[in-house]
């Protein structure tokens, strides 16, 4: 590394009109405007003398021999240089079969398990497997223990070079997983490190990455221009966020770290290089997170939860659901062979379980009412081909979402997200968007659902509200509900816990 | 200010399970969990015995009558000292009347003027009137001058207290702009300054506001939790942000520098505190600014350029026109007591100019054409009225926008937004938004609208698709248009500045 230390505005005019540019802070202000004036322009002449062009320049315009011979060569000019084009130097992780690492899902809503746990053990043996080629590390604000990553500390450590303590643990110069309570220094050292042909990951806590929102933003300009517009750049590892300890389960934390709207953030860049997951389980976490470690030139952002939750999918329908991205939960839905009356869509796994129990209860209630389950894993597929990669055909949604009937979704994010991936779509005037409209506090899971209209209640009520098929229900039924949440109210004021019907619940056959 | 240094984790348990937690970064994590263990149990109950609760409480469970005469009395019991409710001392700002500052505008689309360079002379007086009351200050980093500002200089300086150079200017101790290159430092400052009672306003580089998008997302949410569920709150000041420099005019800085997201972001935030204004012209910015001067416990988003641009409103036009936040630019117009054919909508100034220009071209080609054109100063007015204070309710933005006529929107930034606020409207189906899709580059102004398929032509295209009554049309007019992008990409790669018609163009009589 060369440091110059040189004064301000150097190289520019020293003075224009009598005040001093060089060394002051107008050389990083216009140094020298109105170039129209002759004064201005001979200023502007005899600096540019001042370089004695003559000396550098041939008669034709061309730099001299003598100059052109000082210019490195191949790979030492500052272009080619491999360490400036990190593609050129990135070797493919050596990954494990990420199938090994699955929970037993013999029937679907009744195991439980902590999705980041499971997906923690994975990314334990991508760090192993690459221990040798020092290519991967994970990143993090001092939570890699908190999102239940902690896996990695069996094969690695925290990197620290400073003096250690005694009741210090997982210290150690060679760690690989990069903490500090920082986000910008996290996203900053990662951004190097892709860019340099190496892979990693950031996890953190979903309400505060968006204090990288302006690096992130940098990012994807920059993956944008040297995708599309600069061939020979090397593809680089993507840029892989991990975002857990989400929203809906900030229990202990509060209003203040329920923010769901990086994936807003995100979908305003270009379509080509963004992709958002949001896995309803832990298979579906483990197929999704594979795939984005495998994958180049892209910013993939996966939440997911820390907590434990009921798992869906075994591996095999996982890898299958995470392939298409998007589809029917047939073992949910009570439709096949014929129409269905409304489509239960969800995204996220915590609005997956609202919307598995509000189907559950309006399958009770009433059997006639046919019911298509959809999970959304791949949030992209919701927009028009043409406007994402991962864009459904018109032909494929109108098929999955129907031409006319209604449709109520349950959004992990803030709702007008799904309005705006849709608005193209046919049936979008018949599109019912649950999801966080900025009402949180410190309160139980299921509370948090319950203020912003999104628990499996509300859920049931929509449906009544929307399918005119069981109007005759609606009276009755609608109250039943609304007597639910009362007695919901009532019984985490007494107890600070959510109903035990609530908390153990699990999907059974029907 | 008592500063209290004590060991991490103080006050809890000494050690758990053989374990140092207390001065440990065990502290910083759950310090004891599984409490169902009675061993577990013991320690904490041994912890809260420590503290000798027998000699602190009667047994009645009330404080002994000895601490409770310790306890501050009146304003100086920590929740209501008046510092920490910041609204009880805030003094209304001494106001100039913002009207004397107004550009003449004879004629619509004739005079140039800087908007920002208007509204820093308001600021300037607003600075000069409160100087004595020390009240407000004006905060940015490094751009106050950059963002044509200056005024303000005549009165104050940036505050500065550290040693001065000879060629140093506008420094002193006493100064009330707050200058640093940290957006960070600017917005805590601001919402200290704020949440103690006083008054201020952030000037910054659009692109880069994204830098403080946490920050300002915890304040809005302090501010939504106060003003709505705390109501011995006084009302504090607004944040107010105005953000110049913008997306369409970052003709030397290029794509890093071109970021309208921000609006996007604030969209989500409860809408009882935010207002987003993107002012078409410099009076309109002068009657928006003393707006928001004088409003209490919002988040203000104005959104206005910096360059010399055409002048659309005289003062009296602007007041109305930013009153209602959303109107009928009838001298643009010529639907006036018919039906229009097509209703060119926009909102933001340069989105403003290239409607026009549209309509211009439209008007001259298509006499028999019916144009409604309609401008946006308020951006929160095209949501329901159910959805934020300041929308239209469903009547009124069925007659401004008509219920079954093309609407071509070119609009300020990412064009999903305006899907987003308008998807529940009547006509929202025939609704075509023109906006900033991340082509940006370091390139010419008109280019940059052109990269983004938002300028004129594209425009005047954009109508020919969409209106059936002009078919015949439509062939020989798209070709021209066509022609004139390429006329456009020849001229600007040639000189390097923007076809002579384009900088020049003028609304003139039809």
């Amino acid at each position: 590394m060369i440091v110059l230390r040189s004064p301000k505005g150097w190289t520019g005019p020293k003075e224009v009109d009598g005040q001093k540019v060089e060394g002051t802070w107008r050389s990083h202000q216009v140094p020298m405007g109105e170039m129209q004036s002759p004064e201005h322009l001979k200023i502007l002449e005899s600096w540019m003398k001042s370089y004695r062009p003559e000396e550098l320049f041939d008669n034709s315009g061309a730099l001299v021999k003598e100059l052109q011979s000082l210019a490195p060569k191949g790979n030492r000019r500052m272009g080619a240089n491999p360490h400036a084009n990190g593609g050129l130097l990135r070797r493919d992780l050596r990954m494990p079969d990420f199938r090994t690492y699955a929970v037993s899902v013999e029937k679907p809503g009744v195991v439980v398990a902590e999705a980041t746990r499971v997906a923690g053990e994975l990314l334990r043996d991508v760090m192993r497997l690459n221990m040798e080629s020092k290519n991967f590390r994970v990143f993090g604000p001092d939570e890699t223990q908190s999102n239940r990553l902690g896996a990695l500390f069996e094969v690695t450590d925290r990197t620290w070079l400073a003096d250690t303590l005694p009741d210090d643990l997982q210290l150690s110069p060679n760690g690989r997983v990069m903490e500090i309570l920082s986000e910008h220094c996290c996203e900053g050292w990662l951004e190097g490190y892709l860019l340099t042909g190496r892979h990693g990951l950031f996890n953190s806590y979903e309400a505060f990455i968006h204090i990288v929102d302006s690096m992130f933003n940098q990012h994807a300009k920059w993956l944008k221009t040297t995708t599309k517009e600069i061939p020979w750049r090397a593809p680089i590892a993507s840029l892989n966020y991990l975002l857990s300890s989400h929203v809906w389960r900030q229990d202990h934390n509060g209003f203040s770290h329920q923010d769901p709207g990086f994936i807003d953030l995100a979908s305003n860049k270009k379509a080509d290089i963004i992709r958002i997951y949001l896995p309803p389980d832990a298979n579906t976490l483990l197929s999704v997170t594979d795939h984005c470690l495998r994958s180049r030139n892209f910013i993939n952002i996966i939440v997911a939860g820390k907590q434990p939750a009921l798992q869906y999918l075994d591996m095999d329908d996982a890898i299958k659901h995470c392939t298409a991205g998007v589809g029917i939960w047939e073992w949910a839905s009570n439709d096949k062979g014929g129409e269905p009356d409304v489509v239960m869509a969800c995204a996220g796994d915590v609005p997956t379980l609202e919307t598995l129990a509000a189907v559950h209860l309006l399958r009770r209630m009433v059997p006639e009412l046919k019911i298509r389950v959809i999970n959304v894993v791949d949030l992209m597929t919701l927009q028009p081909a043409e406007e994402h990669p991962h864009g459904l055909s018109a032909k494929d949604f109108d098929a999955l979402f129907t031409k006319d009937k209604p449709i109520i979704f349950a959004y992990h994010g803030y709702p007008w997200l799904i309005h705006r991936l849709t608005y193209r779509r046919t049936n979008h005037n018949n599109l019912h968007v649950r999801g966080y409209k900025e009402e949180g506090t410190t309160t139980t899971p299921f509370d948090m659902v319950v203020r912003n209209d999104m628990d499996r209640f509300h859920l049931v009520m929509d449906v009544f509200s929307r399918v005119p098929k069981i109007g005759y229900h609606a009276a009755y039924a609608k109250q039943g509900m609304r007597d639910k949440l009362i007695e919901h109210k009532e019984y985490i004021t007494t107890y600070g816990d959510d109903l035990p019907e609530i908390r153990e619940w699990r999907w059974t056959d029907l």
